[in-house]
């Protein structure tokens, strides 16, 4: 047992998505999240730039007594996971290979899309990971700029008309490579799922990379029995942006799908 | 007459359309470009956070030896240059207050609208510059907080669909409210200045605020006699970024219309 919080981080409120499965999945444990909306999006900037910005969202985070930290982020995951996890001595999963080895898992044709950002393509994590679990299957990667700023913008409903453009503009190559599975290596892309659902219809599985790594880091707590004691503890939640904290409040509650409860406050990190 | 170059900034490509305008006014002009592709959008973020990006873009501008520095960038000039001209010794100028006189010059019926970032509308600056100069004018602003994404993400042509659908969103209350002169006061927005003409038709005149930054600057160096001498130099051209050059390179030409000639390099400003 252990009553510490968790950690969890992304660039911005994507990683929400994720913290909306570990407070289904944990309803015990507490959470600090850090949401890098000063310096968001990540997604298009070069592998050095997001391993400087995740390692001082590491730093700010250790300024808490945390048991262990989830990175919410698919662009830090896939620049910079293996990195990080020999640098901090607390146990730190990502979001990419839980996601990756349940596509790996769910595919039956052995096709599998990718949608992610340009810099967790370019990083080429998903297919090692995936390719090591099965060789023969392929994968099919396309980076889709536009779908953060769009979620950010207030533009995700399945009928909203620019959603619909932006999905045929990426995910049309996918549907032509006849994928069965699709990844959403991005934890912004949850929002989208009932537009990316409405554009491929029922024979394509999503996986949702931020619900897949709160599964996967609920089972690391459970083996290194980290857990908090139910009997002992209830759930506080604080949330730490480095932008104004209006911003993040006016869309924390659709990422969290619940209103937002607990301390919001804004903190400089970059020093 | 001063030989040296002259600085221009912005948080990413869009001062680029003003560096458009100095090289086709100033063609003896060297230049030394800065854009804060690292943390690109400013136009999201808090004053606070604008203003400190600022001064470490104008802290790395100073290690060149210029004789003045224009601010091509809305956000930034909206959000501090009153405090930044206080705060530093060489002449620094915007984009904003050459775009807001341009406008209440060119209104016939006094309605102008502005569209422009969130954080240039919060700050009123322009209302209180067109109120200064014709208190009867009135101003209409909506944020368009897709346009830069759009912009950087390659759409940007007047028959896009995205864009369309982004112009009819933003510029739809605009045309409602009868204005007959539309102040760009992003310098990202020059680039979609044919989809904004295909929306209003020749009765709306668009005012670029790179354009008219780039005017008042030479008037500036004249007035002051630090125009560089013609018969002595030939204009150099340096572009520094914060993230990587590729990234640049692919979309400059676009915002210069024309080739990128000169050294690109990326740097670290915030330190």
């Amino acid at each position: 047992m252990d009553n510490r919080p968790i950690g969890v981080f992304d660039s911005g409120l994507g990683g929400l998505t994720a913290v909306r499965e570990l407070m289904d999945l944990l309803p015990n444990e507490s959470i600090v999240y850090l949401g890098d909306t000063g310096r968001v999006p990540y997604g298009t900037r070069s592998k050095e730039t997001i391993l400087k910005y995740a390692r001082q969202d590491i730093n700010f985070l250790n300024t808490f007594d945390l048991k262990a930290i989830l990175i919410a982020c698919g662009t830090i995951t896939t620049n910079g996971l293996d990195m990080i996890q020999k640098e901090y001595p607390l146990p730190i999963l990502g979001v990419a290979e839980p996601a990756a080895r349940a596509a790996a898992a769910a595919t039956r044709n052995g096709r599998i899309g990718l949608i992610a950002t340009q810099a967790s393509i370019r990083s080429g994590l998903y297919e090692r990971i995936i390719r090591a679990e099965s060789p023969q299957t392929e994968i099919f990667s396309v980076p889709c700029p536009l779908f953060v700023s769009l979620v950010e913008a207030g533009h995700y409903a399945k009928g909203d008309p620019m959603v619909k453009l932006a999905a045929e503009e990426y995910l049309t190559s996918l549907q032509e490579q006849k994928i069965d599975t699709l990844i959403l290596g991005c934890t912004h892309y949850p929002l989208l799922s009932d537009a990316i659902e409405d554009f491929f219809g029922p024979a394509v599985t999503l996986i949702n990379s931020g619900a897949q790594g709160a599964l996967t880091f609920r089972e690391m707590l459970a083996q290194k029995d980290l857990l908090a004691d139910p009997q002992q503890v209830s759930a506080t939640y604080q949330y730490y942006v480095t932008d104004r904290t209006e911003q993040f409040s006016r869309l924390a509650a659709v990422f969290l799908g619940r209103p937002v409860s607990g301390l919001v406050e804004q903190v400089v990190i970059d020093q």
